[in-house]
């Protein structure tokens, strides 16, 4: 590789600074921020759990081998996509949401010491604002995803949700307050807003408020979102890609991150 | 903009060449590669169609709207990857295959010209080795799609299979003969084959002779991939994101191509 066009990439890569980032670029980091769809998907306590049904695996007839089955679930257990729909009349549905929408730069938003002892936690305005003081104002377009540090619970039930009941007055799990919400939707331009608990809304919210203030300003959610811990405070680019149900409310998603990381050694490696 | 950046930009544009692309520079084309999972999802003649149930949709008793709904369906129908395991004991199921076997560089193979007369064509060694010869080496880590025109079909679940019963012997649609796929998987270095078909085994293969020698050689499989009309020759990379189903043979998924436009004034309007 020449000076020439090393010093060149250099220049691209501080350029284009963290609002894009070359996918793909030589061995990009790839992670995956997906919970697996089986019998340990956490599922919303009155909805029926996922499973797979109706399976075939073995040798056809004919000679050759074969493996198939069918699915089912709940468009909100699991890793999944909020459409505005979900709490908003007449809004997108799965199906009409724009795939733009569910791109972007990600944010970090890390308030995982703030639930130790409180799994009530709702995110405030102040924990965005703080976060904009350290890291610089939320980038419009981007993927903000709050880190409550609940992951590590999903293997759980009863500790990610609260309760393995199906009664939702025990639900107990961090989310977003709704003043949280409505300072994002009027003060910033994310395009979604994720968390890794099972809901936008505190498990304590009864009426879903942030998810009200979020899906009527056509803000994609994002929920059981996986491996957040994993990801740098800015740096990676999110694609959340759901299933394309239509007039779906929501979606299982597979959410994926891609770590820009221009200025290493991975993508010179390659030349 | 600087010169400088301006000229490093054009510079690195030319250099990264077909291998790689700058996603979310600027304002991406994004294309859109599924068609919607609903009740004209064209689905396998011997299985349960997709379907939503349980749907509500109103206003609850706390005051709120909500929508919310579950959903089933074939692994097999609609767009949709399939994992090696589909026809080969002992390979990736869906949640195992490497997320960065799910992306890559875009190849079209347009053989809708030896399809107009003849919905049982299969794709030969030799249409791959004419495309090479217009268009380079098929590169290594790329999504190969063969476009035979039948997307032109999808609403007529009929026309798109050949046959609207459930006799599989009637399935009239074009695939790949095992030998082009075998000249694939010994001579390329691809990570996935994809159709605009209901399958990558014509209607008329009752083996599936294809399918076992891309899932013997761990290539994933991309089938029903909607708007492959819409994409270049190449200059697109796409993201094939399956459901993470556990122990899946395949899963429906969310297909998407960005098209790289690096030199177009798309990303410089931004700067
Ligand atoms: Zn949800
Ligand atoms: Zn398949």
């Amino acid at each position: 590789m020449s000076a020439f066009l090393y010093s060149s990439l250099l220049a691209v890569t501080i350029f284009l600074g963290e609002c894009c980032h070359a996918a793909l670029l030589g061995n990009p980091q790839v992670i995956d921020m997906t919970y697996t769809f089986d019998d340990t998907t956490v599922n919303w306590p009155t909805r029926e759990p996922f499973r797979l049904k109706d399976t075939f695996r073995g040798y056809h007839e004919k000679g050759y081998y074969y493996e198939g089955s069918s699915y089912e679930g709940f468009e909100h257990s699991g890793t999944h996509v909020d459409a505005p729909s979900h709490f908003c009349k007449d809004k997108w549905r799965m199906d009409a949401v724009p795939l733009e929408r569910l791109m972007g730069p990600a944010v970090v938003v890390d308030v995982s010491n703030k639930t130790d002892n409180n799994a009530d936690y709702a995110v405030t305005a102040q924990d965005f604002q703080d976060w904009e003081v350290s890291n610089g104002r939320i980038p419009d377009g981007s993927i903000v995803l709050v880190r409550t540090g609940w992951g590590q619970y999903w293997s759980d039930k009863r500790k990610f949700l609260g309760t393995d009941t199906t009664d939702t007055s025990l639900l107990h799990f961090p989310g977003i307050d709704p003043e949280g919400a409505r300072w994002l939707v009027q003060n910033r331009g994310m395009h979604a807003v994720g968390i890794d608990t099972g809901s936008l809304s505190p498990g304590q919210s009864h009426t879903f408020s942030a998810h009200q203030v979020l899906c009527e300003a056509d803000i994609i959610g994002l929920e059981c979102v996986a491996n957040i811990d994993k990801l740098p405070t800015t740096g990676a680019t999110v694609y959340a890609l759901p299933l394309k149900i239509g007039e779906g409310s929501g979606g299982p998603a597979r959410v994926i991150a891609i770590i820009n990381n221009p200025a290493s050694g991975s993508g010179k490696d390659e030349l």
